[in-house]
Parts: C-alpha cells; sequence; structure tokens
C-alpha cells in the first residue's frame, strides 16, 4: 500500500533541481520536500528561503523526514549523510556511485541492522533501471555475464572519435564544450566512473561487493591515431565497457577496460552519450538495455522511481547475497588483449600466456595475446605511465 | 524473506518442458513440482510417469499446491484453469498472452477478492521484463509511449525481406522451415500475437484495460514489392510495430500496424526473431529493452523469473490503475500513414484529414496523409480485403 515520505533532500545542483521540478509538477505523487540542505549560501536559488537550511542536521535529526535523498558531489560528505540517516533509521535514496562503490559492504549491514533502506538506482546508468532489475527480474543463477557502456563521457568521445574523424584531443575538447566531459576529465577517461558502477552492478548481479582498487581499471586517455587507424580497418569500434563476468560455479571475474568491438554486437550501436547493458543469461541469450545515462532529467527520474518505490516501502533484499552461493572474485582469469607498444622496454611489462597476432611497423608495434589478469593487475600502475594502448578482444 | 512453493504445472510442451530442466538443474530454487498435468496420453514423456496426470482437478484441488504454472497453447482451457486456480486462492504464473488478453480485467478483480496473485511477464515479449518494469519502475505519470517490435515472427520476416531481398511469400517459407512461424501464421503476421501483449503492455503502462476487438491491428500480409521497394529507396525499412501513447492527461491511444522506420530509430537495428521495446518518457527521452521474445527457454527463463519473484510474495500491484488518475482509450486521435493503393475503388474506403504526398504510377498508387483512428477501425475487416498496404509514418 502506499504511504506518504516526507524528504529531507542534500544538494541542489542540477540533478537537486530537476527533481524539484518534477515533484512540484507530478502533483498526484504522495511526496513532500521539508527541508533542502544547500552548502553555498551565495548562490541564488529557485525556492523559498524557509525550504532552505545550510545545516545537515536539520534533515538528520527531523524525526518527521522519513527520506533523506543525497544528491550532492562530494563522496565523503555524502558518506556522513548517509550512515547518519540509516543510524537514525531513516530511508535514503542516493546517487553518489563513488561514496556507495566504496562503503557498499557497510551500507548493506546497517540497513539489516537498523531496519532502514538505501536505494540508488540512479547510481548507475541513470535512467536506465539496471540495478533494480538484476535485483528483481534476474535473481536466479542463469546469469553469465553483465557487459556495459556504463559512461557517458568516455563514449562519447570514442563516438566523436569514430563517426567523426577526430582524435583523442580534439573529441575531448568537443566534449568538454558540451558539458558532456568535465574540466578534469580524469574519472569518466581513466574509467573510474565505469568503476564504481560495475562495483554496484556486481553486488546485485552476483552477490558480491569488491572494492574498487582491486579491479582492473584502465581508461581510453592513452589511445592514440595508430589504434584508431587499426580498429577503423577491421570495421571495428573501440567502446569502454565495464565487465563482471561468471568463470564458473564458484567465481566470476572483472574488469574496466577499452573493447574492440564488432559491427554484430550490440553495444556497437550504442552511441554518443548513451548508456548500455548487455545481461547474458543461461537461457535468453543476451538482452540489452539502453538509454540515457546522465543528465539532470534523466537522474532525476530515476531517483524520482526510487522515491515512489519507497512510497511501497520496497528496499533491496541483496538476494544473491543472501539466497544464493556465495561466490567469490576472481583475477586468475586469462584475458585476450590487444596491445600497442612504441618501445619494447614497455611491451617487457607484460607477462603474455600466449600470443596469437604480431605486428612491427614504423613507430607502431602491436600484439593480440592472451594474459593474466592477475599480471595486469600488478602493473596497474605502471602501463599508466608507458606509451602503450590496451583493449580487450574477447567476447 | 524466501519461502517454498510447490507447483502444478499445466503443459508440457517446449516451454513447459525448458521450465522442467531448468528447474531440475537448478537445485538452490525453492521450489517443487508436484505434478503435470498433459492432455495427450500417446506421446513419450522425458519425466517420471508418477508426476504426470490428465486430470486437472489433481493440480487444482491439491491444497499443497500454491502455485499454478499454466504454459498451455488453447486459451479457453487456460482460461479455465487459471480462473479456478485464483478462486482457490492459489498463485499463477502463465505465459498466455491471447487468454490474458481478453480476461484481464476479471483476472485483477478476481486477484483482489481472493488475495491470489497472477503473474505473466513471459505473455509480453518473452525473456524480456516489460510487465516488471512498467509496473514497478516507471510507476510515475513521466510516461508518454510505448512502442514495440513484440512479435518474432513477423519481424524476423520482415528482416529477410530487407537483408536478404526476399519477398514476403519467400520470407514467409524460411519462416516456417526455421520454426520462426506456425504453418498458420495468422496471429504473428496479422498482428494479433503483437496486440494482445499490446493490451497486456497498456494495462500495466497506463493503468487501462482495452479489449483487444477495440484496437485498430493490421499486419504485414498485404505488403508487395512495391511496398518494399519504397522503403528501400528511402533508406528505410518497414517493422511491424504495436504502440500506445499519451495523448493528452486524460487519454491514451493505441494500435498495431507496420511502420516506416528511420536508421535513426532505436528499433531500425531490432533484427530477425528479436523483440525490443521503446518506453518513452518526460525526462528520460527514449529507452530500449532488446531481447529474445519467443522460443522455449527465453520463456522458460521469464516463467522463472516470475516463480522466483512469488518465493517473495511479489504480486503485480496495478499501481497506475490503483493509484494514479484514471486515463481513457481514445480512438479520436490523427495517425500519418502511407497508404499503397491499386484502384481508387479500394482508396476510397479511407477518409484522410489531410493529404501530404502523392504518387500515381504504373499499377501503384500511395498517399502518405492524415487519417482519423477511429475512421481505420471502422473499416478494419474491409481494408483486408482490398489491394492497400498501410504504414505508419509518425514518429
Amino acid at each position: 500500500m502506499k504511504h506518504i515520505e516526507t524528504i529531507g533532500l542534500f544538494g541542489f545542483g542540477v540533478v537537486g533541481e530537476g527533481l524539484f521540478q518534477l515533484l512540484k509538477n507530478n502533483k498526484i505523487m504522495n511526496t513532500e520536500i521539508k527541508k533542502i540542505c544547500i552548502k553555498q549560501r551565495s548562490k541564488q536559488r529557485s525556492v523559498s528561503q524557509h525550504l532552505l537550511t545550510y545545516n545537515a542536521n536539520d534533515i538528520l535529526d527531523d524525526e518527521k523526514i522519513s527520506l533523506v535523498v543525497e544528491l550532492i558531489d562530494d563522496d565523503q560528505s555524502a558518506y556522513d549523510i548517509v550512515k547518519h540517516a540509516l543510524l537514525n533509521g531513516k530511508s535514503v535514496v542516493s546517487g553518489n556511485k563513488k561514496m556507495l562503490a566504496k562503503h557498499l559492504e557497510e551500507f548493506i549491514q546497517l540497513q539489516q541492522i537498523h531496519s532502514s533502506a538505501l536505494l540508488y538506482d540512479a547510481s548507475a546508468c541513470g535512467s536506465v533501471p539496471v540495478v533494480r532489475n538484476l535485483e528483481e527480474y534476474y535473481d536466479n543463477d542463469l546469469l553469465k555475464s553483465i557487459t556495459g557502456i556504463l559512461n557517458g563521457s568516455s563514449n562519447y568521445i570514442l563516438s566523436q572519435i569514430f563517426s567523426k574523424g577526430e582524435n583523442y584531443h580534439s573529441a575531448l575538447k568537443a566534449a568538454q564544450a558540451l558539458g558532456y566531459a568535465e574540466s578534469d576529465p580524469s574519472s569518466d577517461v581513466e574509467g573510474l566512473d565505469a568503476l564504481y558502477k560495475l562495483v554496484i552492478i556486481t553486488c546485485h548481479g552476483f552477490g558480491a561487493y569488491v572494492p574498487p582498487d582491486s579491479v582492473f581499471c584502465y581508461g581510453i586517455s592513452q589511445i592514440k591515431n595508430f589504434d584508431i587507424q587499426f580498429a577503423k580497418e577491421k570495421n571495428l569500434k573501440i567502446k569502454l565497457i565495464a565487465r563482471v563476468e561468471k568463470v564458473n560455479n564458484d567465481h566470476f571475474t572483472m574488469f574496466v577496460m577499452p573493447k574492440l568491438v564488432q559491427p554484430d554486437e550490440y553495444i556497437y550501436n550504442v552511441e554518443d552519450e548513451n548508456n548500455g547493458v548487455i545481461i547474458e543469461g543461461e537461457c535468453y541469450d543476451k538482452q540489452l538495455m539502453f538509454g540515457k545515462g546522465a543528465g539532470a532529467f534523466p537522474t532525476a527520474s530515476s531517483v524520482l522511481s526510487d522515491i515512489t518505490a519507497r512510497n511501497y516501502n520496497y528496499k533491496y533484499e541483496y538476494k544473491k547475497r543472501n539466497y544464493f552461493k556465495k561466490m567469490s572474485y576472481s583475477i586468475n582469469t586469462e584475458l585476450e588483449i590487444y596491445l600497442r607498444y612504441d618501445n619494447l622496454s614497455d611491451y617487457n611489462h607484460f607477462e603474455f600466456e600466449s600470443i596469437f597476432e604480431k605486428y612491427f611497423g614504423k613507430g607502431f608495434n602491436y600484439v593480440i595475446g592472451s594474459i593474466k589478469l592477475n599480471n595486469l593487475l600488478k602493473i596497474q600502475k605502471v602501463i599508466k605511465k608507458l606509451d602503450v594502448f590496451l583493449a580487450f578482444t574477447g567476447n
């Protein structure tokens, strides 16, 4: 049955304001925003002053407020807010992927102990309901893998490169000019944003929490024209993917890496700032969920779906974690990768298990071969200082 | 919390047997099939005899059986089974779209009165979780339209036509040879199968039940080479779509019809026997859900998801129907269509509001114009006897 939620909102940036407008224009919703906590006193706000506060406790300690919606940037402050709210037995809706990816294990326990609920579908793939579907629909052990284009900025950059013939730096500038990439784009282009989302998705897809810093994560900033040319000649595209995959009945593996994508793969047509997630299972082959992964209103609509779910007391049961056989994260797996390198000294950091293809050319060389994920993890920090580019070539 | 379901299964065709295998191989599932009711005594079955019965009441009147899974072909018998089960307070999982589309209104009431639950995600789009997502995730009034390729057989035929240069009749034969179309393909190619699914989807997307026979439904069997050539010359494809669309805050409209599809539309790349559903909303623009719409295992996996949902007492709340402003079905809307005709006497059945484009040629003529949906509905039966082809040209 439906009940009314009284909301305390943290943050009034693009998503927070988008949500406020949405709630105002949808009068039938059983929700009411009682207070909005903001940080900057100087900014002009489009809401009446009596709704605003600068003191978090005005929300966190208000017993009338049943639901905290956390939409701020700073992950440390967000952590404090969410933890305090859960400890006080309040429900929380959050879209802060970095904070969630770091603290999910603790939050799962806090929810159990304090009978509170934390929903965060907006944190992974914006408007595309990936978390909820993994939790509710794919809730049996048929799941084989989840592969996603989870970061709109890097996908926009790669789309520009492959459709407009741009190079990496001009495409990045175009993305920044349009607001698709931050002035410091590192979290997007180095794969961290996708990694945080992958950690959240894995928790609901395979029932295990894996800390972000134990996952191999490699972005697109080292891509060069040779890599682009290599892909184009073979009618391939390069996409930054995040992937978690069942290895056997006891283990799964995961990584974030660019991928050489064939035209017949579903993600081949996921272009621009869009997100796409492929869910592969024993019976249903592959399914694609596709849509806007970011932006004020797509994200706000996802937050709204979590809020209305709380109207019906919905909470994640963490079914895979609680009711299925426990699976462990394994890095003792082999990946097929493309490695472009200029100097043999760079190449020598990589311990390939086997090599399928080699090319030596004027200033550029590449190999395609099989390498252990734990080898890549071991040299993760070194790789970023080398003049190389890596891409997954598996399926 | 999870509890055990004791299942009575009706039907042991490809889906029923697929489900049986799935449950057998997934031992952690809290489910047990106690009885399987079948019709044909002569067939060899891959299960031990003590599980089988030919008497429906062995399941329906067994108090130990908490969940009836109905996977038979005959919609009248399916109706009797589902009704009897719901009256007895049992939960039911069904994939019978024809039966559901005809009797959903009654079943919704029966569920309320007898506190029983009926789940049927397998009935619309096989493995793609459309019903559950519309019910649970898009549960606010931001939804603008749902447009789907809901029938795999007709989509396979149209894909063959556009990718292999086949004509309608050779493509139909190929589909039949591969088992993608029945020996009597009329339900698929005339749009009825898509219509039944649309009725179900509309109930969860817009909260209203519309009987199938009050919806304009037109299939692909009248397509001719001229129509194919017309589309190809403009770099378009023809896809059979089912669509429900919000007209204003009080009304929605719906139909099943072929559509001329532009290359930049998401469904342009939904090929072969696949299904794809585009969910359009105020905030999130358009989202695509894509996957296998039919087949033994994809359908069985969807049935399985409904069964495991019952392990957690999940039932549809029919949220749009119960908690949102009631919307009414309207046929007083205008559609932009392409109409190919050979004879003026055929053309004269159509009362266009306005004409945007006209072509007179050797043996073939067409117009593109705007027509009222109630005009099309009025002449629905006549159209099938004319030498014409219709396709939606709107967005």
